[in-house]
């Protein structure tokens, strides 16, 4: 039950209090402090909590009361018994809180009387609350950050433009330091834990209308209103790609979900169901998840066309089980046209087979890679292209990932990186992430992100097809 | 057609040859050189090559008839056309010959007039012949290594007990290097490319005789003699476990087989078959190769005894994905007994959910995950765990994977450690390989390893179940 009010607040803040400050570093306040600190973040920071005067350089309240300005958002981080009182002092000066802790409902009975405390005070006071049991935000747009973790064991991401909702905090995190690793950048990162009050409906309102997010992917354990999912869903989905894993599909899975956000995590039939409705590209793990965050969120993300790939390597049996995995998936290495091949015959050795996977052997050079993206992609015969770059033949340089990345500009098209390996590899993969292309180390793993592309441009296609009521009506 | 000989002189050589021998480490034999000198190989080395007089410090010789002695393998690193005059007139000192280069059957038709010479020249002279259009052997045991890539580009992994066989250079050398830099070790890896005379049943043959081999894990695009190799690969996989990907496996990948290492693909259904008649474990692609190598490949490798999964982690969300992806690979997150619940949850304070999967929360310890890896494998209640340990919680040390080590090593049961995030969560890991566990670096993974494992478990127990033909006579 939502109380109503718009809690879009939460992305523009200009005053932020965090009750139960402490200056201890190893501390959940204290950590939240240091990434407030840290983060760049422009508005005010008033820290709360009556036993000092300062904390971490900040002048410190006794209460928020004692601040002399409302209080966009309060983050809290005290114990579970005393949350509530702690909001209920703080509520007339406080549009909205972060409720950092456990031990609510997913800890048995006494925390269940705990946050049905705080669904009343939400209710009754207006106040919007994210949480609790919940890592909060994580946002490059207005720079708070409000992840417990000290950014030398979870690193952050840059700017980018994909938003991440997640009722899990650990899968948040895992996916932020993950996605930070590969130099993917992030709008929004949302951890809203047991959802007390501030749902994944509220939270797709935001992210439909919000410039700065063009893709939003999603981990849900449980949802709460499912026509309002629906609705909200559809719409953000109308504007941008939304892609969900549904975790807690059946048996211990769907257990778990209860202890760890209090999610009746319902029957997966109905959730795959109202995705579907929704146009919510399903997800099926956390693997699908990366894969959707990286080749939505590169800098260079262009949607697909559909499900025509185009497979270049320079190691066979890497193409091979590139074209496998197509094959599996329902993507299709479609053979070469008789003037593509003729054009390629004639820029390789006359020993060389020429197909799709195009196979550039041990022979490889830069020129070679960009030529072939090039000739390949310039008609309309295919949606997306995989290019598979094994590092191993000497003619390949720090520049095959520039002459790549101008072709893949030139053609308009996705172009996913495969580059599997060891260290070296995964070093030099660097230079195709730096020229702004999705970069997967797995064979299934670049498939898998072409294969979420083909989903979404099935998906707009069907949109495009589909008459809109009014439309139907004149006909 | 194989010329018969046994080609186990291949692994344990004392005379190799580099016939076109150069001293530039740029070009193919020079690479070959520098392994061979770098490797460790304890042998005598003679480069062959009519212009030098030596080669990287060692005596060139202008024929191997001028070599003093036999030579059991000879490594050519000639261009295709003049690989079979070389070869003939080398036939009566040498025993074997691993022929490097391309432009054979996989490269039109003048390609494949050069193969059958080689074909014919194996069969008269009674020389067997590894490829062509292939890497070599990468030997840990013999300390040969004849993979033409540098190790700086292609990391080697050190010594180990798992076995690689695989027909595409490209797919050994990244699996090689990939396995390299998560520290599981190698027995032997062969690559042999077109298999014009040394085929995958040789080498099983060997394989299931090779003291230093516990597992194989296969890449195969085509099999040469299917009777054969179900024989070789039944005999073998009565004493180890034997794993395989089919390459190849329709449409454009069937194609691409073809102009990859010259293999007609065949029909899927009936690689299928034959990996079930023989026991062989079938492996879906390159993930699933990676993962068999690790889980079977560590240096603690255990056998599982089935499907029954326990799922040990410190992230609630984590824990729900690994629960998820075990029900959809049929194995089971078998809830706790009552008594190891109640062991758990005296340890536990009290207000946590006790189940499987096993939430320890950011309040997770070390001692935490010990002891709870502990009570819950000592009893026959599970066959395998997963442990996903996400470093953000504070109370986490270096001394944990320490700690699951003792306690993996005290259960006697297999331990998959599931370790998912960025640059941090890798390094972490490390300790974690140290300690002698697999380690993967999704929930995706760690799940793939124990499906591998519950699969071999099923197969060895079909076969105690099954009389023997003299049993079944006798009865």
């Amino acid at each position: 039950m939502s109380s109503g009010a718009d809690p879009n607040f939460f992305f523009k803040p200009e005053t932020v209090a965090v009750i139960g400050a402490t200056e201890a570093s190893g501390k959940i306040s204290g950590i939240i402090m240091d990434s407030l600190a840290s983060s760049g973040f422009q508005g005010r920071i008033y820290p709360v909590n009556p036993k000092y005067s300062s904390v971490k350089g900040y002048e410190c309240y006794p209460s928020i009361g004692a601040i002399g300005e409302a209080v966009d958002v309060a983050i809290v981080a005290l114990p579970a018994f005393a949350v509530a009182q702690a909001l209920e002092e703080a509520a007339s000066r406080v549009r909205g809180a972060i409720v950092i802790g456990g031990g609510f409902s997913e800890a048995g009975e006494a925390g269940q009387a705990l946050e049905r405390e705080l669904k009343s005070l939400a209710v009754k006071t207006g106040m919007r609350i994210i949480g609790p049991n919940c890592m909060g935000i994580y946002d490059t747009v207005s720079r708070l950050d409000t992840f417990f973790i000290p950014p030398e064991r979870i690193k952050r991401p840059g700017t980018g433009h994909l938003s991440v909702v997640s009722q899990s905090g650990s899968f948040a995190v895992t996916a932020m330091d993950e996605l930070a690793s590969e130099s993917t950048g992030i709008a929004r990162v949302i951890s809203y834990g047991n959802s007390s009050d501030v749902n994944e409906s509220d939270l797709l309102e935001f992210l439909a209308d919000d410039e700065h997010t063009s893709a939003v992917a999603m981990y849900l354990e449980a949802v709460v209103d499912g026509q309002r999912f629906i609705k909200a869903a559809a719409r953000c989905a109308a504007k941008k790609p939304v892609m969900a894993v549904k975790a807690g599909r059946g048996g211990a899975g769907q257990r778990a979900t209860f202890s760890h956000t209090a999610s009746i995590a319902g029957r997966y039939e109905i959730y795959k169901a109202a995705f579907k409705k929704a146009g919510i590209i399903e997800l099926d793990g956390y693997e699908e998840f990366i894969a959707a965050c990286k080749v939505f969120g590169a800098a260079k993300a262009r949607p697909s066309g559909g499900a025509r790939v185009m497979i270049i390597t320079d190691g066979g049996g890497v193409g091979v089980a590139l074209a496998d995995e197509c094959a599996r998936r329902g993507l299709e290495a479609v053979p070469l046209k008789k003037e593509v091949e003729d054009g390629l015959s004639s820029m390789l050795p006359p020993y060389f087979a020429v197909g799709n996977p195009l196979d550039l052997t041990g022979s490889a050079t830069d020129e070679w890679f960009a030529s072939s993206l090039e000739k390949t992609m310039a008609g309309d015969d295919y949606d997306v292209a995989i290019v598979a770059a094994l590092w191993g033949p000497p003619g390949l340089t720090d520049g095959l990932a520039r002459g790549i990345a101008v072709k893949a500009d030139e053609s308009g098209k996705p172009v996913i990186i495969c580059s599997p390996g060891g260290e070296y590899s995964r070093d030099k993969s660097r230079l195709f992430t730096g020229a702004g292309l999705p970069v997967f180390s797995t064979p299934e793993s670049a498939v898998r992100a072409a294969s979420i592309l083909a989903k979404d441009a099935a998906f707009r296609k069907g949109r495009e097809r589909k008459p809109t009521r009014r439309q139907a009506r004149n006909e």
